[in-house]
C-alpha cells in the first residue's frame, strides 16, 4: 500500500509499503482523511525519534475487525495503544499507560497511509449526520475537551487562548460554548478573521485572566500565559515542542499559579460537539492533498499561520 | 538603629540607620531574632532589584501599637503588605494584592534591623511554649503548611522533596505529620544525617512519586521533579531563583502534570505546630550571628548546604 514514511531524515511517500497486520483485538481501517498536526511537524524536527508513519488525526471505515459488526463502520480512534495489564491500565488511565505505544507518534504506525491498525477498543462510531472533513477533526477537538476535564468550572470566567492556529480556534470554541468568556490571541491576521467569523474576541488580552491556555507550538507560551493570568490563575499548557523552555518561573511561584500540562482527551463530547454543532471546524481547513502529495502537505502545513491540512487517502 | 542595608551591589551594617515611623495602623516591633532565607541571598543577587533592609523571618516584641494591649507582646508578622482597598483585597487575597509591598522583599524595609514597622494586622501572637529559636521559624514553615492548602488529599500518597535544605526538611515534616510517605532526596550528607535524624526517609526515590516538592532552590529542580513524578501527579514549585529555567516541558504536558506554584502560607498552624512539637527545628539552625556581623552571617548562610542561619538582633 502507499504510506508516508518518516525515516529520521527524510519524509517520503513509499509506493509499496507493508501493509499492517491485525494482532488480537485490532480492527484494520482503511483511512479517508488524516489531519496533519504540529506534533507530526515536530516529528519531523526530531520530537520523540518517532520513525516511520506519523499521523494520528483520522476518519476511515472499518475493513476487518475482531466484532464483525464493526465491518464497514464509519470510525475514528484513540490514539494510545495501552498495554492493558499495568496498574495505570488498571486504573483507567490508559492514556498514561507508561508501556504505550501511541499512533503515528510512538511505537505504531500511523495514519498517513492507505490502511491502520488500531485496537478495536480504540475505536467510535462517526454520527451519520457528521461528514468526513469535520470526523478528522475529532482527536484535536478531544484533546481542546480535556482541558473541561480538567477545569469544569469555567463557565463565567475570563479565558484567554494564547494561539489563532487549529488547536487554539478549537479550544476557544470548547471554552466559549462551556460559559467562559473567551479571548484569541494571536499574530496571524488571517487566522483571526476566520476567528471573529466563529463568534470569538480577538485582540491583546488585559492581564488578569482566570484561565490562560497556551496554545502557541512555541516555547515562548508559558511565559506569555504567566504574565496574563490573575493570580492563583490556572495556565493550561498544549504545547509540545522538540525544544527547550527558557523562562524565569518566578511569577507562577509568586502568583501560586496552577500549571496543568494537558494531552489527549474525550472522544465521545467532541463527536457530540460536531454532531450538534457547537463547535466548527470546517473554517479550520486550508487545504487538501492527495496521499501521493503528502510532502507537499507537511510543507503547506509548516507554513506559519497555516490552518489544518488533511491528506486524502483515496478510499 | 542598626539594620543591615543592601544598596544593589553591597550590603553593609549601618550603625546609624533611620528609625522606621509606624503609619496608622502599623505596630513597631522590637526584632529579637531573624532568619536569612535563600531569599534574601537571591536578593543580594539582584531578585526582585530589592534595595534597603532585607529580612521576612523574625520573632520580636511589640514597643507600640494601635491597640495598647499589644504591647510587650511576643510575635511573628505575615509578610505580604496589603493595601486593603483593591478586588484581590477585597476577595481575601492580600497576599496575592498587586499593590502589595513585601517585608524585606520589595518596597518594604525587613527584619535584620533592631525594629521594623510591621501592619498591626499581620501580626500573630507566639505562644508562650514557643521559644524565640523556634518562633522564628513560624514565616517559612507557613510557606510548608501552604503547600497543604493547595493538596489537601497528602494523607496516604507518595511524595517526594528534592532538596535538603531549610525548606525542604521543613515540608517534609509537614508533608509527613499529615500523613504521607515522604522521602528526602538531597546532596549535602550533613544534612541527610538531619534529615534522618527528624525521623524522614532519605535516599534516591523511585520514580512514579504521587507529589514531589521542588525545595531545591536551582533552577534544575523543576526538570528533576518532572522525571519524579507519576502521570497526573503533582508537583509544587518552591523555588523562586533571579535565574532562567531551561527546561523541557513536553513531561509536563504528555504526562499532565499539574504544576502548582507556592509561596506564603497560613501562620496559625505553623504556630500550632511548632506549640504541639509536630515539626523540630531546633535541628535546622546552623549558627547565630549577631547583627553586627550581618555581613558575615549572609555569607555563612550562602555556602552550600548551610541549613538556617539567624541573625540577633539584641533585644
Amino acid at each position: 500500500m502507499r504510506a508516508l514514511r518518516w525515516d529520521g531524515s527524510h519524509l517520503t511517500v513509499a509506493r509499496a509499503a507493508r501493509e499492517p497486520t491485525p494482532g488480537p483485538g485490532d480492527a484494520l481501517v482503511r483511512v479517508h482523511l488524516a489531519g496533519i498536526c504540529r506534533t507530526d511537524l515536530e516529528i519531523t524536527r526530531g520530537y520523540l525519534g518517532f520513525r516511520g508513519t506519523p499521523g494520528h488525526e483520522w476518519v476511515g471505515h472499518v475493513e476487518a475487525a475482531p466484532d464483525p459488526t464493526l465491518a464497514g463502520a464509519r470510525v475514528v480512534g484513540e490514539i494510545n495503544l495501552a498495554c492493558g495489564a499495568c496498574p495505570a491500565c488498571a486504573a483507567g488511565l490508559g492514556r498514561h499507560c507508561p508501556a504505550r505505544r501511541v499512533l503515528g507518534i510512538a511505537g505504531a504506525d500511523g495514519a498517513f497511509a492507505e490502511r491502520l491498525v488500531v485496537p478495536a477498543a480504540n475505536l467510535h462510531r462517526v454520527p451519520g449526520a457528521v461528514p468526513d472533513r469535520d470526523a478528522v477533526f475529532t482527536e484535536p477537538l478531544a484533546a481542546a475537551f480535556e482541558i473541561l476535564e480538567q477545569c469544569p468550572q469555567v463557565a463565567g470566567t475570563r479565558a484567554v487562548v494564547l494561539g489563532d492556529g487549529k488547536l487554539g480556534l478549537l479550544v476557544a470554541q470548547v471554552l466559549g460554548a462551556a460559559g467562559a468568556g473567551v479571548t484569541v490571541c494571536g499574530r496571524h491576521a488571517a487566522n483571526l478573521v476566520r476567528a471573529r467569523a466563529l463568534g470569538l474576541a480577538t485582540g491583546e488580552p488585559a492581564g488578569g485572566a482566570d484561565l490562560v491556555v497556551d496554545a502557541t507550538g512555541s516555547p515562548a507560551g508559558l511565559a506569555a500565559a504567566l504574565a496574563l493570568v490573575r493570580p492563583r490563575g490556572t495556565v493550561v499548557l498544549k504545547t509540545t515542542v522538540a525544544a527547550e523552555h527558557r523562562i524565569d518561573l518566578a511569577p507562577a511561584v509568586i502568583n501560586e499559579v496552577t500549571v496543568l500540562g494537558s494531552r489527549c482527551g474525550p472522544f465521545a463530547p467532541a463527536l457530540a460537539a460536531l454532531a450538534a454543532g457547537r463547535v466548527s471546524v470546517a473554517p479550520l481547513v486550508e487545504a487538501v492533498y492527495p496521499l501521493d502529495e503528502g510532502v507537499a502537505a507537511f510543507a503547506r502545513a509548516a507554513t506559519p499561520g497555516t490552518l489544518k491540512v488533511l491528506i486524502d487517502a483515496g478510499a
